[in-house]
């Protein structure tokens, strides 16, 4: 495991306590005595203070990196240099360029990529793919997506630059199903977005809020909202409208308390995406560890990842320039 | 009465029954029979044939027009030149150039002018604004709306072109409530639409369901989805997400009654705007009796329906010409 | 209209402005005041302070009875002998010795007589009829219940003496449900009462709350539950349990805003029978006009209202007494 | 852990993966078959085929006991006899004789006992009796429950005996809330119950649904509803009515996935108690172990499960008496 921040933490008590076919030998991070604090809490024999260090390790099949934004690229290509498989988290990198010089390093050494889409993994999102699939809503028309966070980063975590911003880090996710879900390419898009809360975060180029139109190849169309600081609680929300139904996912809903007083009906909101998702991050855990076991490909492939870096690629330019963007993975297509 | 059709039929309704110091005295229709089959079961004294014929009947001190939108205009200079109060479906024209032309004799004539914008009198629509007014969820900061229709029309409905397209005839109600609900006015609008299920419907310069991103002048974004099929039933929600919470509206539910089997729960959903919005239409005519009897001004006025259209005409303009889109109220602008 | 108090009002409204085919000529009422200020707003041209005056007036085929539940038996009786047909309200008395004498009293005058169980005229208690009958959940097997009202009545209300206890005023809307949707009889029934927040009803032979177990004939059970002071909302729900499935009616909902914050979510709830069920007492009215206009009996029967109050006879029974007590409609069964 | 069917199995999952401060050495099963594949599964050291020789195995500190209910109460005698703390499953015993019994050698040995009423432990459960502790629903006045299973157990469980009937096996997680929530006990209950979609039931002494009516000491009511079958889904709701305000707790919704058609919306339901419950057998599996470390007594004592037995009794005689029945832990109240 490399990086054990909050992410890393989580996949890595997944991987030892409810992945029982995956030993985890070694978690590293940048701040070793965090790494030792993990290592002890979960009784994992190794810790380190480097991805290189950590790859000395004997007994290494496979790396989970779970680091800041900025450092997924170089990671996964010292990882498949080192001829391991990978479990990489979102996204994949914060340009094209890095993100094709990657694919290329993973497809030279010929190691397996996951990428860390793991909504695909929820059980609601896969009821709803299989049931797409399965023709019960006809030909897809219309993908919404919501995808809101309760509080926003502190400033220094703007500051830092480790992270990409909003559609980097959050509507990636979105822009993933967006393909996924509708078994389509986006073709156009177009992006407006806010610092209206916090004027203070355009100097960093990110945003507090954003819509993105999209118009797919076939002619669908589509719009996801993201929100870095929604306040009232943790929610995402897809939407797929067909010729013969629709579909929707997600729920706002935490714990199934309501208390009723002569003010109204008051439910609770669930805060946190390790708390909405817990079930997905344990499944794509478990996928990719079979996926290793039975030496098959992973569901969610390198090319996943460039492709929904190539949206927000064009959602970033299309916000900065006010213009309707077409989506292409050239790289002539980059924010200048 | 002007115009008898099934939305007319209801404004009769409702002045009828449920509006005691209202009296409707005269219906009329382009189909005198139609007119004269309403009048007889709503006991309505008079019909006619033509607007002209009717404003000759003694004792008319306001008209409610709900004619075909083409001729929404023509019909409110007609009556306002008789000097006499209207309350005109939306929308109030098909041009910015014949809605403000429209404007101008109404101003002329001194009569009063309310707007056929009726979400602003449901009940859920008017506690989301009583409670945003309040403060309770701090400065406004995403739009959201979404306007489903269940079944599509007959396409000789679309080649009679004597109805705007999608975002005059459906997507100008959540254009209305973006004003209104955020107090701010669009800047700019982006817009994709779709005809993937009707192609057919390209040759009249409609399509089949739309996504509108939303500036607006203080730095609020939105987005707006409309659908003119969308089989499973009538849907129309509203979120508005603020700095302090957001505030929620509208439902999909239909009536009350769920069934459980082993294949889940199922609810029955709403199929029509009329079911959803009756208390809504009836308080809308409720305010407009009011207004003349109390003597005062409407309170959705004839610039809220300028400037309704103006975003519309820009969404359209957008669509055209794949552009992100000003939003104003010049001539210029127009769809050329 | 017969008793114009918050109820007959409603029905004289209705009657008035949505049941074009009949016509409301007059209404009486204890206060002559009042049947005068009713008769005034709905422009009804007669108003009397009794109902013999009322039934001299011409013209008259039928009588709403609206009154407290103690004059019920005594009006229907008057009405009867007076040859005119009938719609009263729940219940149709409170012994059953008076209700089986006025049940032959209609019987001897040959004219109609409805009960006021207007929930069966509820879209969505309709609609659980109707897939009930069809068989879509099977064999019923449990039968539940809860109707909850917001406010308790001022304790002037229950000194007055002029309205059934519990049972009789508002669980027999279930005990009828009890019996209509689950097409068995109650053989059975078991009470226990509490008036833990209002010691002082006691010594009107009142109750806060009840929950009534079911026994039926053919086998199943089932539970209702009354509260006259549930302070959130007014709280209407019913479930059907049976062997294949099974349905749920009834929302606490009541208009759909729902504003989220850090706090939760918050949604508003109904207040009163009179919002809830306004479509069913529309229905219920257009029915019995409808009847009489056809020449056809009605939908709910004296029958039906004698049975309803024979459970609600059973369950004081019980909650006196700390028995399992049998429903028969004997006059010995009366609670002594 | 002694007893490894889906239950205990269950509780070793969790003890050797989401509990960390605690070692599970050993599991023990009458199966010796499965006890050895549950072991190797989870990588636990020692199996056994008997309490008996488990408890031969050293390092032992607390047995967790999740055989069938029958032998509840035989083997926390002898785990108690070994000195070694203890969870057990619920109910404590069958009968009011063997659970005093127990709780007699359980203060003899001075071991820990803490009974498996695991829903005080789930997050919605737990936010309702903290805020009805705080105050917010004011006093509560009645309590309400539902429990449904999905599908009955084949007959062949029910010919076993090996298992209590309903009230023993389901209901009293409901008798447990109904104490727990209302911070009071119930002093007299009467129940119905029903065989009718499985007559053949009656001679294993067992039912297919029930509705225990409750009272309390302080003269709140209540009412409970159990069911074998409803098909549909699993289903757990408890509502407590407060003199100023409601608290509802529970939802049948299952993933949150929802396919709208023209037939209306359709959402899954949960199958299965360890779905739904999932966090709260966890909760309470990391509370014992906390009880023992932090040398303190359990949250759900072994009075609780004497106490929720003697209820589950009195409504056992109740339905078989037919009559209203005392709530008593005398011996003499035993079912004859």
């Amino acid at each position: 495991m490399l990086g054990v921040g909050e992410m890393g933490q989580r996949h890595a008590e997944n991987l030892r306590r409810l992945v029982p076919r995956a030993r985890l030998v070694a978690v590293a991070d940048v701040s070793a005595e965090r790494a030792r604090k993990v290592a002890a809490d979960l009784e994992i024999e190794n810790s380190y203070d480097s991805l290189d260090a950590m790859l000395e390790c004997k007994g290494i099949d496979a790396v989970v990196i779970a680091t800041p934004d900025k450092f997924h690229a170089a990671s996964v290509k010292a990882v498949a240099a080192a001829g391991k498989d990978i479990l990489c988290e979102k996204p994949l990198g914060l340009t094209l360029n890095e993100a094709r010089d990657l694919l290329a390093s993973v497809d030279k050494s010929g190691v397996r990529l996951q990428v860390g889409f793991m909504r695909r993994y929820d059980p609601a999102y896969a009821t709803a793919m299989r049931r797409i699939a399965a023709g019960e809503i006809g030909v897809p028309v219309v993908f919404k997506s919501i995808g809101r966070d309760k509080d926003g980063a502190p400033l220094a975590a703007y500051q830092s630059g480790i992270n990409g911003m909003l559609f980097y880090a959050n509507t990636i996710h979105d822009f993933d199903l967006a393909r996924w879900l509708m078994q389509d390419e986006v073709a156009e898009v177009h992006a407006f977005t806010t610092v209206i809360t916090r004027p203070e975060l355009a100097q960093y180029s990110d945003v507090v809020a954003s819509v993105v139109n999209l118009k797919y190849g076939k002619g669908a169309i589509g719009n996801i909202e993201s929100n870095a600081q929604a306040v009232y609680g943790y929610d995402v929300r897809t939407e797929i409208v067909g010729s013969k139904g629709s579909i929707m996912v997600g729920s706002l809903l935490g714990t199934h308390a309501t208390v009723l007083t002569s003010g109204g009906s008051n439910q609770m909101t669930t805060d946190h995406y390790l708390t909405s998702f817990s079930e997905a991050y344990r499944a794509e855990m478990l996928d990719f560890v079979e996926c290793i076991l039975g030496d098959r490909e992973p569901r969610v492939t390198g090319e996943d990842g460039l492709k929904a870096l190539a949206i927000a690629v064009a959602a970033e330019k299309s916000s900065v320039r006010g213009e309707t963007t077409a989506v292409t993975d050239e790289s002539l297509s980059e924010v200048a």
